[in-house]
């Protein structure tokens, strides 16, 4: 299924050489005035991956994607009804993809489509790029302006690449942006891709916000990021870290949720995403998709939260 | 809410010290001749923690919980019809929890929970103990009957335990089960815990399961998985040493799933389990909860996998 | 699927001559306290069918089921976790239906269970006895306490039996309960039965209580009711009476609704029952099944009008 | 919420005097060539009433609405990925409804919105308006599409208005089309409206679809149709009238379902409509909705039976 979430319920369509992508808000309340610079900023970081990848990407672009606003709007602000939005494929090339028609790409989903569909839309692999996700950022930082009104944050950002991991110590000094920025250059300049590790703080969520079986909140949010393409893993608070630690060593460190339910501290989780598997084609791969995720990762992280908030 | 799956799809009830933990399994299909043994194999590794820790759970104990069958079933067949089910809690002993009735306990979700429902049951934690896993287990030993009758099989063991992997080489030999269970005792031998990883495997899945957007398997997969208690992350294929590859050298890995979609080879994923917070209360807690969450870590996975294999 | 609702969430299980029926309520706030006495009453009135059949219904009984509650309670008291509970099936009599194994009783579903399941349970025809219907009225009778706290009642009561409508004038008098209790008796004296009509009125539900498209208050209640066994039809406010009349004459008449929402006026609503298909077997059947119907119809109204106001 | 369906999921958007009314739908399998002209001939029905109300309705256009297709379609054939569609509204007059800013219009749903959303879309009621239907009748109209691949068919007609009903005798004669269409010209005529039934009949269905407990064919389909504006009622089978008549008589009447489920016969069901309460506004309304409600009604009956046809 195409839908996520139960109170602020998305709905999402598109495939990534057809007309467009595009999505369906269902939940989100009456009387926010949406800010449509903070849409378009979202979807830039998201297309070029920040300055992070400035000069990165070869897919890189100084554009945003435009929305256009189809149901839900009245002069910026929300009716409480549906809002839907689509944005145009413009750089649709098919042609590029006839030559693909009868070849398996390693390390794509299009064997499973097949197995799954008994068809394949050639046509860039259908669902399964990351065009997609272009929907998700919209419908993401609508809720993030929602959950700004209550004052919560969500901020995410890469914080490992290879073996750097932002703030610790390699080579006798404190490894920075520069750092990370310098091994994607590498790993595009081997005409490789490279994995990365993207680190989410969501700040100002009440205590008591979940719910304690089955609808945990770090469930929730495993759910969402594990529905982003490439990702490989989710943990919170300590995570993996806590096989190597005894209780007395790490039991004060909650990560923000107890029992499923929110404590009131921040919450902190940690998304890997893997190298992408569209290496060898000079121009036509992202080096590091761990970048351009990180939008992505705050926009499922807000809708998740939204989810738990919204009195229906 | 206390319901998880679609099509196969358990509802959990029951307080750790109230009359009985149970549940109702609905969508399993008539015709299912139960295996009644394997169900209360697996209640005993949850229980007793299996070999790896006999003799070392202070709560460990030698009989199975035993079920009763309210509905469902028809000598021992499935009926087609909700499938419920209770454990009596016969050691419910509420006069030990009088004397934690003002206290909050550090690290459990006594906090949380009294700030979401404005009450607290001073009963064990009401929901949030660990007695609740009973009642997956059952659930999911169906489910793995269900799954085994077409060839699947769900496997889980503990791997790490401390610094230590299974399979792996320190201090000059081969990390072994009895390597992991010493950890175990050694934690406990100094009133305190120790954190885990379990590793799964699901063997036989055809190619062609699951959903290319937001039901993608491995999706699903992690929020069956963080909704246990005490876990605090989820990796599946190469997992967070994604990070630290390039896309040479990791791509021909899968996990067993491409795009959200099963490729017919095996499902692999970890799961890791923090220290338990009961520390120093002598005989009151176990060492080691990633051992007792191995059969919920199946049972969890196979009610995954049974949702997306049903046919309804 | 047996389960109703999305936030006052009811989980059904049990065969007619299985251990027992029961069910497990998800979504109950805690703090309420639950009169016992209540839920006897209204379990009594779907036993016996209330004073309009007393001496008329052959399963006609004194006592009323006996609930066990397993989860949720303490002292009588909601905790906010999934309250279970189950009713145990005393009278369950597996050897009259060994004659029926092998024969499709006409008018009843043994065809199309079959066709769905593959299997028949012969014991009473499983899940679709009106047994079922036992955990539905203490379900209810819960969701009616909860709306009582809030000012809202729900009151359903049989208003026409045969030709006969309470308050209608028939052979120059106003037809009154001992008429329809009349029309009742002359049918099981011709060992026949009869259909009839049950009214409900909902008091005290503030306006703006609803869903605009497709969750509509009356497109809800509608589902409920036909869930019932034997009912065939659902109308409200003028109900099927609007096709014989002008805009002019009724559109003054909301039935309490407007546009899928409450407007704070009374809801109104009808339902039909037909007449039961076990005729021809003396002393196994209810002459009307409307009449025991109607703790029923209370029961699945006010669990929909729960899932509309609670605040989750 | 604005989705209807499982398996086959509906979401609708739009305000009537928005950029466009849509929707998405998800679960449509993939290979169905799609016929566009069915689709438009659903919409000129939807439009204009069908030939029974050629030169009527004081709405009727020639054309029908232009559906654009946004995903899930390559070449008119479904990809088996979301179909995502609009309708612009290329009538749009928002300066009508400037004079009723300020005015609650009788019978419309103005305060039951405004209660519930603290806003009021005076652009023609927000969602209220039937011209959401449009979007209906396309998701419809590729149900139907689906279902005449595996032989079954839908079709629903207008069969009473006031007090005529088709096939019946009035004044010594057979009611017939003409008849139906007289009463409401002369409704028009008169500047008020009338209600009227529409029945339905679906054919084709195989025996053993369905669910015995809530989901009944039944209650999906009252639910669905009690989802279209003005609908007052569902009944199937004998329906109302069951009241009226002994189990002798009638039993052998199932309507296609029985507990639930279908056995294998004509499903049968009548839905009424009220009349429109736009009256009194010369060349503004609709003399009898149930008219235009016809392809509605199919096109909700089309989504409900895909819904448990489906297997996924």
């Amino acid at each position: 299924m195409n839908t996520i979430g139960v109170k602020y319920r998305f709905t999402s369509f598109g495939e990534s050489h057809g007309p467009a992508v595009g999505g369906v808000i269902d939940g989100c309340p009456s009387g926010l005035h949406i800010d449509m610079d903070a849409i378009r900023a979202d979807l830039r970081r998201r297309k070029r991956g920040d300055d992070i990848t400035a000069g990165v990407s070869a897919r890189a672009v100084k554009e945003a994607d435009e929305v256009e606003w189809l149901s839900g709007l009245l002069d910026g602000v929300t009716l409480g009804t549906p809002i839907a939005f689509l944005i145009r494929n413009t750089d649709a090339r098919p042609e590029d993809y006839e030559a693909l028609k009868n070849v398996y790409r390693p390390g794509h989903a299009d064997y499973t489509y097949e197995a799954k569909y008994g068809i394949r839309d050639v046509r860039g692999g259908g669902r399964a790029s990351a065009r997609e996700t272009a929907a998700r950022v919209v419908a993401g930082a609508i809720a993030k302006q929602l959950l700004q009104a209550k004052g919560i944050t969500v901020k995410a950002e890469l914080s490992t690449v290879g073996g750097l991991t932002m703030g610790q110590v390699a080579d006798n000094r404190v490894v920075g942006y520069a750092d990370l920025q310098e091994e994607i250059r590498k790993a595009q300049a081997d005409n490789d891709s490279i994995g990365g590790i993207v680190s989410c703080v969501i700040s100002g969520v009440p205590a008591g916000c979940g719910e304690p079986i089955f609808d945990k909140v770090q469930a929730r949010l495993a759910y969402a990021m594990l529905s982003i393409n490439a990702c490989k893993g989710f943990e919170y608070g300590v995570g993996f870290a806590s096989a190597e630690h005894r209780g007395s060593e790490i039991n004060h460190i909650s990560g923000g949720i107890a029992g499923g339910i929110t404590d009131g501290t921040d919450i902190t989780f940690r998304v890997v995403f893997k190298p992408t598997p569209s290496i060898g084609i000079p121009g036509r791969h992202d080096a590091c998709v761990a970048v351009r995720a990180v939008p992505v990762v705050e926009a499922m992280a807000a809708m998740i939260v939204c989810d738990y908030l919204i009195k229906s």
